[in-house]
């Protein structure tokens, strides 16, 4: 372990999260929120400098970096951040309790949208905003974020997009890992832009907009109603939001091929046509299956186009408490849960991307078995897919359902039902947000104990970060001195 | 495909099927039941005759044999023997509704023993031990014993022990199959009269050892009284049939090798230390669970001994209604579940060397993580393990996992609530046996619809099959003609 490498890095995370608190501080001061708000802020901020510098200031005797740091970057910075972030909720104590803040804040940078708050519009309006925020920096990537405007070799830079984006597959958009990232910004903030601009046409006061596109952006899910989407009761928002939460489920290399006019890869992107077609097939059968709570078929494919998009993006959003659907609906939406969105978006889960390749490698596993000797292809794209890769895509399969029965197995330590604990870990590990029982949309994660908290945030970085920066941190010898 | 070879094969099994019904016949004759129950058994008998000599009349123009010919002889037959199985219960009036009484024969042969009747001590006794005897012929398979008494070409036979014997690794104990089926009937049977001996000596009446022991040998779980092996309310008999649980759920390998005097191959088995350790380790933290409820330390290991052998090795027998116990217990078995036996026993479930071979593939994946370009090995027993095998084993678990969704999204068409629906997949893709809810140790299946039935007999039958023969039913080419 190249220590020096890995305390300069995460100080700059640290230092970049200072900065971003000043935007919540600025929402605080434009709404004239009372002095406990704005000292919570300012204190955090101050630490944040503090450790940020003391952890930047020893340069590293050696600039070249491994996977292995890669890794250990990625974990300690979003364990730190969610630590930190934390810090206003209690501060001010708009969440005393510690635990409850931390689930709260990891909630919001991994994107999940998970709440221990039984009640947020009481809520000062420059923490809600930082709720929401979390999730619009979580989405993309807060080591992303720094790699994009702050100056790294392009080697750090690589081994870093590598463990932070979401994906089987780390492609770099252009040869040059900075100029993605920027890349991938830009993306991001125009749609983002894009989206409060049409909530706010559809009559949406601003404060509304711009933290539900915040969260709409990160697939987070956090809202700043108590009902959800459901509190506008506005079908233009429900269609609005849904399109745009397809939208960041989507990979986002697709939207720099539609830059580059390279229309026909879009198009033949096997993982979209999945993804498209996952949601289409859910849709239809839940609609037809909540047609008679609803009546109208328009009406009821209005609330499962919704929630299902709100799903297997991993958002979290909610227009209806899916929870009194009948139980079929209810299966599909926690099979979508697992599914989650396309590798290389915002979205959580297992990614289409790799239960496509799963599917192929059955059936070519199938086939295989029938003909005895013959080699089988897996084909994604119309391009053959590497024995490496698909080992890759198998194994993560292993190490998700390990980390799903081992989750289950410590949540049940809590005062929970079979169901509750099934549903709180694939919703915290796939950062969906709503599970079933009291935790389902209308209920909140609040009435756990502080273990199962912090076991369910663990869950949520893992699931975020794709399960091996958060096991590695446990692994000895990843701890081992190599500078 | 080789119809010709499918074909007499598929009326070999038959044709066994009908000698093996002398059985529950002759027990029928014993016990002076009525005409009824005679009729049923020879008009079944008299069918299969008939049906089994049809098929096997035409011989093949070629002899040779490939995986394809062996994966459907395994699925057709053990679809057939399992609708001619049903007939006995249809025609004595037994269990008049087909889809229960071929719910009841696939859950029999599988080795599931998941029931659809909500009272069995009032069935004629023939019929209690045919129940209880299809364990027995479902355990070591059907094919297996066919192979072991009736000439077959080695090439053939042994496409058959690879469909038919569960596990990732189909070795043959020695070189010629015929032999090998033999030794493993052999082994089964000295087992099974072992167990009849003792429980006998415990003072279980002979009908009751007899069957109980068939039942136990085959892991499947069918009772010859409501209450299962609660009704003896014996300390000797829970002992007893929990230690022979857990033999017949090592890999028979282990005893050929200590019939061989290899004992050290045997103790360094490293399966077989995680399958005891697994059992140990799930026994004491469901007995400091469940201690508040017994009391005595003692008593809560009795049951928590005898539920955790009961379910880890996919019989199904209750000494207690685990329903009734906190949540983390459950959820503990559910996780054995799907764990299940060991490789090449007669217990079903994902098997715990296919668990091993993950677990270790998981951790290799985070060592070469770790170390960026560094060839981590995986190994067992010490030896380093082949990367096709590798991919076999993380191959099955995508099918397996591909199951248990479509088979939960099936039965949510019924009226079942989540834990039942996930509950009674996992019961009965693992061939376990009882499961939650309304089909709890004291519950059943019967309530279900007959679309429920068929699903879950599928899912029995992929479960015992290890899905791949199952699937290929439905695989169009698998059908081609081929001489």
């Amino acid at each position: 372990m190249n220590y020096r490498m890995v305390s300069t890095t995460v100080g700059k995370i640290l230092l970049a999260e200072a900065i971003l608190l000043l935007l919540p501080l600025g929402v605080g001061v434009y709404y004239k929120e009372g002095m406990a708000t704005m000292a919570a802020f300012l204190i955090t901020i101050a630490l944040l400098l503090v450790c940020g510098l003391l952890l930047e200031i020893k340069k590293p005797r050696h600039r070249r970096m491994y996977a292995r740091e890669g890794f250990m970057i990625v974990a300690i910075s979003w364990v730190l951040i969610s630590l930190f972030g934390a810090l206003p909720f209690v501060i001010s104590g708009t969440i005393p309790d510690f635990a409850d803040a931390f689930f709260e804040t990891v909630s919001g940078f991994t994107t999940t949208g998970a709440t221990a708050l039984p009640e947020i519009e009481s809520l000062p309006k420059s923490m809600l905003f930082w709720r929401s925020f979390t999730h619009w920096v979580g989405g993309m990537g807060i080591l992303v974020f720094v790699l994009a405007f702050l100056p790294q070799s392009e080697n750090q830079s690589t081994m870093i997009m590598r463990a932070e984006v979401p994906g089987p597959t780390k492609g770099k958009l252009v040869s040059k890992a900075m100029v993605t990232a920027r890349i991938l910004y830009a993306i991001y903030f125009v749609l983002t832009v894009a989206e409060i601009v049409l909530l706010l046409l559809g009559g949406m006061p601003l404060f509304d907009a711009v933290t539900n596109a915040f969260s709409t952006a990160g697939t987070g899910g956090f809202s700043v109603r108590n009902a959800s989407i459901a509190a506008y009761d506005s079908l233009y928002a429900d269609v609005v939001i849904s399109v745009f939460m397809i939208l960041f489920g989507v990979n986002f290399n697709l939207y720099y091929l539609l830059l580059l006019r390279q229309f026909g890869r879009v198009f033949k992107s096997e993982e979209l046509r999945w993804y498209l077609g996952t949601i289409a097939f859910s849709t239809l059968v839940i609609a037809v299956n909540i047609l008679p709570l609803y009546g109208r078929f328009t009406t009821a494919l209005r609330y499962a186009g919704f929630q299902v998009s709100s799903v297997i993006t991993t958002t979290g959003f909610a227009t209806a408490d899916y929870t009194q659907w009948p139980i079929l609906s209810q299966v599909v939406l926690l099979g979508l849960f697992c599914i989650g969105a396309c590798a290389g978006s915002t979205g959580g889960g297992f990614k289409v991307e790799r239960l496509m390749v799963l599917c192929k490698t059955v059936v070519a596993q199938i086939k295989k078995a029938i003909n005895g000797r013959a080699v089988v292809p897996v084909k994604v794209d119309g391009r053959m897919v590497d024995s490496n890769y698909i080992r890759g895509v198998l194994t993560y399969l292993g190490a998700y359902v390990a980390m799903v029965f081992v989750g289950i197995f410590l949540i049940c330590f809590d005062d929970v039902t079979m169901e509750e604990a099934i549903g709180g870990v694939l919703t915290c590990f796939n950062n969906v947000g709503p599970s079933f029982g009291r935790m389902s949309p209308v209920g909140n994660f609040g009435i756990l104990t502080s273990f199962s908290k912090y076991v369910l945030s663990f869950l949520m970085l893992a699931g975020r970060l794709e399960i091996y920066p958060m096991l590695i941190l446990f692994y000895y010898k990843a701890w081992k001195r190599r500078n």
